[in-house]
């Protein structure tokens, strides 16, 4: 990771206009190919994400890479029971839209890791983080997004998966208790690209425009 | 922001190389030259920024421009008063070095924005939030990094401001009290670019390998 030029770079419209391409076209992707990443792809793609801010460079992330069979599987098991219990708790109007939505992509996805938080670090010297423990997570989750972009501009895709348990997944992959569950990812080749989510797709919910999440003071 | 092609984009090795540079080069930046940003810039940014992920597609993010400045000087006066309780915890041997540090651009940065998570939003009826509310968090930090990507690839320097009461914060802007708070944002032309972190140059805390953050299962 120790490739960037001693000085400054300049980017130009050139770069901008791909990096919005790259936005626009980043997926949450839940439909994979069967293939494999190459090896190292994934050791590559974490060191890209490190690069991340941290508060107080506490660099909290933890990235837990998942290869056992009987842990992937009971991370399944853990998605299916409680994708069942989101179910049930819809009523008849919104039941049946989630029923037909594909909502991870556990069984296919050829790579699979979960990242945590760990907020008992002393690197940083818990600076910043006093008043805002949950400083952490916030800063795994910018490692998360390094890694989906990285991946995204090599053609790989990745989907989060929060229909799980915390508590259960950390006790199914043998993790300190007191590391923040961040999510559990799958990446590999998407079966498609896309320009729009598939929840706004499938019709589940629809893009709203940006200002009316601005508020003025 | 509806600029994307309808045939996906395919992202080449220079590209990439020039990803890279802008996750090496991003910072978070607390030395700001004072001249403002063109009218529009935030606004355009936040834009990009709610291409972000968000759990169900349920765009929880809140964006808060903040510009009187009252407000501003109570958000200064909380962070001076936080940052004074912090200096005091730390014992002798961090203490010089605490009061060292510049934490915040806050006086400097011609443009100011705090960022909120709505965990009440009805948006996305609630799908993948059910056992992990703190998602509504989570895609809000993925939109304060997009933002943060963006406007570095504009030569544009953002700090992020963790040294805050949430409960003052939100108190001081006039918020819902159940809106959770993200962070308070600096933005503007810094003084320097770098490719390290201000905490490394300072002394603080260095950077780890990649690898002491990865776990195998």
């Amino acid at each position: 990771m120790n490739q960037a030029p001693s000085s400054p770079p300049q980017f130009d419209d050139a770069f901008r206009t791909r990096l919005l391409e790259l936005l626009c076209w980043r997926r949450d992707v839940r439909r994979f190919r069967s293939e494999p990443l190459l090896p190292g792809t994934l050791e590559r793609l974490i060191e890209i994400a490190c690069l991340a801010p941290s508060v107080g460079l506490s660099q909290p992330w933890r990235f837990v890479i998942v290869d056992d069979i009987r842990r992937r599987q009971a991370v399944l098991d853990n998605f299916e029971s409680c994708n069942a219990e989101a179910l049930n708790a819809y009523g008849d109007d919104l039941s049946d839209r989630y029923a037909a939505l594909k909502l991870a992509g556990l069984r296919e996805a050829p790579c699979q890791f979960a990242v945590f938080a760990d907020r008992g670090t002393m690197t940083g010297h818990g600076l910043g983080r006093r008043t805002m423990p949950e400083m952490a997570e916030y800063s795994a989750v910018t490692a998360v997004f390094s890694l989906w972009l990285a991946a995204r501009a090599e053609g790989i895709g990745m989907g989060w998966v929060s229909i799980l348990e915390p508590a259960v997944i950390a006790a199914a992959l043998d993790l300190p208790a007191d590391w923040r569950f961040i999510g559990y990812f799958c990446l590999g080749y998407p079966q498609a690209e896309e320009d729009s989510p598939e929840l706004e797709r499938a019709g589940w919910e629809q893009r709203r425009p940006a200002a009316g999440s601005i508020v003025r003071r």
